[in-house]
């Protein structure tokens, strides 16, 4: 499949790259050609020729927090205390799906994300192989980590989980993780480290989300859970945290040090009341830092226009100063900043040889004008109407508000209300 | 114009009013039939009848504060100081604008309200009559503010605009009103607080927007804004205040007392780091609140998705508490709380009688999937791609994705963006 991008506005999202009117050629899952103006030897046999009418053309976003089978929980329980909401409504009814629902409902969130430009996701959730199988039944691009805890999993468990899941597909890969600190033992925690050393592997993890978090860690060891965390040795080949609201500056700095990158999910953080991350000052340190929705239970859009938005304008309002948090560094977290922290290192930017993770947004909509800033317009007036196109791995998976996954989406619109009804009634 | 909507599910937003399955008819600018299932007589001849294919109707979002014509100098000058902002960025520029400017650029706001379902604006800007004539060449219902202050407008030439631009169009009406009490002289307000006493009108304005504002007025009167502007008179017909973000219990028991609305704009006082206005207490106090995008220079999209996410969680994370302010209650915001607000009474609700400002959401989305609870839905994973369809006074002005308003779209964003150049230029 051999597919040209002409007429295109281009942002390659590498190190101050600035927009450019070019070409941008496709061949199976990679980028052959990126140039300004038109392209030499056009004779090629195409496939497809698109002619952008001078569209934008930028890396997929990456959304580098998630648990997308929890689409079933959608406006479920919403607008209520947060244990409230995860011990008596999450919880019961997460113990009633089956891994075939678990598949389904992921497709779900894969078809919200390909409609917000998202084209890979880093995923954790109940049975990170049944998101596999999604993943590649779809033709979608995830990162999946382990989630065990004291409920569920052991370490060598995650260990076998690790060689299978990098297995499924070239779509899938798969990172060493459990799901916090407060939910896990200390030996478990150091035995991960001995196996994150082991294989010289990252590690990921929920981190310092809620206050109750961290003054609980302090009381089990007093020490915070970062510096727990890496007094285990659980960082030595790096890692990222989810969220990260709650962190003093030594936590940031042990961050920095250990190549721990931060994913922050503004809209999840805002909704269930957790707090805002100071992601100026971890910005300012040199923290890779990235962005992510959560999943739809706690947020509840899959959307990284909203992601970005509130990114920025989270910051100047709690630091009282508009000129907080510019947009161009917000465009990093949600492109290179999240490939970075999700190992997706052939999928960053717009280059020969990269991956064909691609979008086009529609500059023809009165959002998007007039043109004084095409970054800033992006990161603040953006929404899911501008995505014209998203690709991943080459192939156009949605385009024109249709998609094109090989599945009848009402399909799974209707096995995803099937599921809800079933666990409600059941 | 006769058109038949079936198939439908309604939200008419009346008292307590459930969704259902049922048809609305159309006739003209009117309302003419709402109801549960199949319609009597249905061998009525019409002009269309829509399948809406089990897609909401609902009545039109009201953005109950805006700046429209602003559009111009969206991503112009984020991302800087308040001061630095509005002095040396905004100030200058808007000096070149001519009322030809201003048309144009207020239709290129209403285009984007189009695409959030939003069918009419309570606008205030340099030339109220430029914004009057473009919502009369599109079709637009805008309701116009007056925005006297001591740079420019009087009491008298106030008294004038009232009536000149009440006769424009059917679809513009017009409000008593001022830019803000840190920006007009007393004696100025006083002789505006007695043209609203003979006239019976309410007054609106720009209300305890910042701190700043606040604490010199108690400087200049030793009371708020809102007790100085109760004591003289203002609000004897009622009125509102545009933000409200720094206000006691005190200015809220005046606010519910004297009929005074509160449109709130959180978008952008967050992006200018204004503050989180206190919604809760307002709701629980019974004040009427309404929603509003403010300009595009400060927000920077026109998108009542995004307020009405940010009506909600910024309530929830403020209070530290996930169960604050629910979905319902931004909903009523956003609709009949703006209608209240703008005393468009006429356009508040779907019921038989009451202008046709309708608008479609597709609920065949991944965002609006499953549906455990649509309002829910609406406001929590509600985005502009979900408006299928805006009609305003009886007419479809945006369908699919295109505008129906009898000008070229591109040609509205070509002229803004000539604008801008030459505004920057000269």
């Amino acid at each position: 499949m051999k597919i040209r991008f002409y007429n295109a506005r281009i942002l390659t999202m590498e190190e101050n790259a600035e927009i450019f009117e070019g070409e941008l050629h496709t061949e199976e899952s990679r980028i052959t050609y990126v140039g300004k103006g038109a392209a030499p030897n056009g004779e090629k046999e195409w496939d497809r020729e698109i002619d952008c009418a001078g569209n934008l053309l930028l890396p997929g976003f990456k959304n580098a927090h998630t648990h997308s089978a929890m689409t079933f929980l959608r406006s479920y329980a919403d607008d209520l205390p947060l244990q409230e909401w995860l011990y008596n409504r999450v919880f019961p009814m997460e113990a009633k799906l089956t891994k075939e629902d678990q598949v389904d409902l992921a497709k779900l969130g894969m078809l919200e994300y390909l409609t917000s430009g998202i084209t890979s996701n880093f995923d954790m959730y109940l049975d990170n192989m049944c998101h596999a199988i999604a993943s590649k039944e779809l033709g979608y691009r995830t990162v999946l980590c382990g989630s065990m805890n004291d409920f569920g999993g052991t370490v060598p468990e995650t260990e076998e989980e690790y060689y299978k899941i990098n297995e499924v597909s070239p779509l899938v890969s798969y990172k060493l993780g459990f799901h916090a600190e407060y939910t896990t033992k200390g030996e478990t925690i150091e035995e991960l480290a001995r196996l994150a050393q082991k294989m010289k592997e990252p590690v990921y993890l929920h981190l310092a989300e809620t206050k109750k978090e961290v003054d609980e860690c302090y009381g089990r060891y007093g020490m915070s859970p970062v510096k727990y965390l890496d007094s285990v040795g659980i960082f030595e080949y790096g890692g990222g945290g989810f969220h990260g609201v709650w962190m003093n500056e030594e936590d940031m700095d042990i961050c920095l040090n250990k190549n721990v990158s931060i994913v922050s999910n503004p809209s999840s953080n805002v909704k269930l009341a957790s707090g805002v991350a100071d992601l100026c000052t971890m910005l300012d340190k040199g923290i890779n830092l990235a962005l992510g929705t959560d999943g739809p239970a706690s947020n509840n859009a899959l959307d990284m226009f909203r992601e970005m938005y509130l990114a920025a304008t989270l910051q100047k309002v709690t630091k009282m100063d508009a000129a907080a948090m510019d947009a161009a560094a917000v465009l990093r977290m949600a492109t290179t900043g999240g490939a970075k922290a999700m190992g997706l290192t052939d999928c960053d930017v717009l280059a020969v040889g990269k991956k064909a993770d691609i979008i086009m947004i529609n500059m023809h909509r009165p959002n998007m004008q007039p043109e004084n800033n095409i970054v800033k317009n992006l990161v603040y007036s953006g929404s899911k109407e501008n995505i014209k196109l998203t690709m991943i791995d080459g192939k156009i998976l949605y385009e024109n508000g249709e998609f094109f996954v090989g599945e009848d989406v009402e399909d799974i619109y209707k096995k995803a209300n099937a599921i809800i009804k079933r666990c409600k009634e059941s």
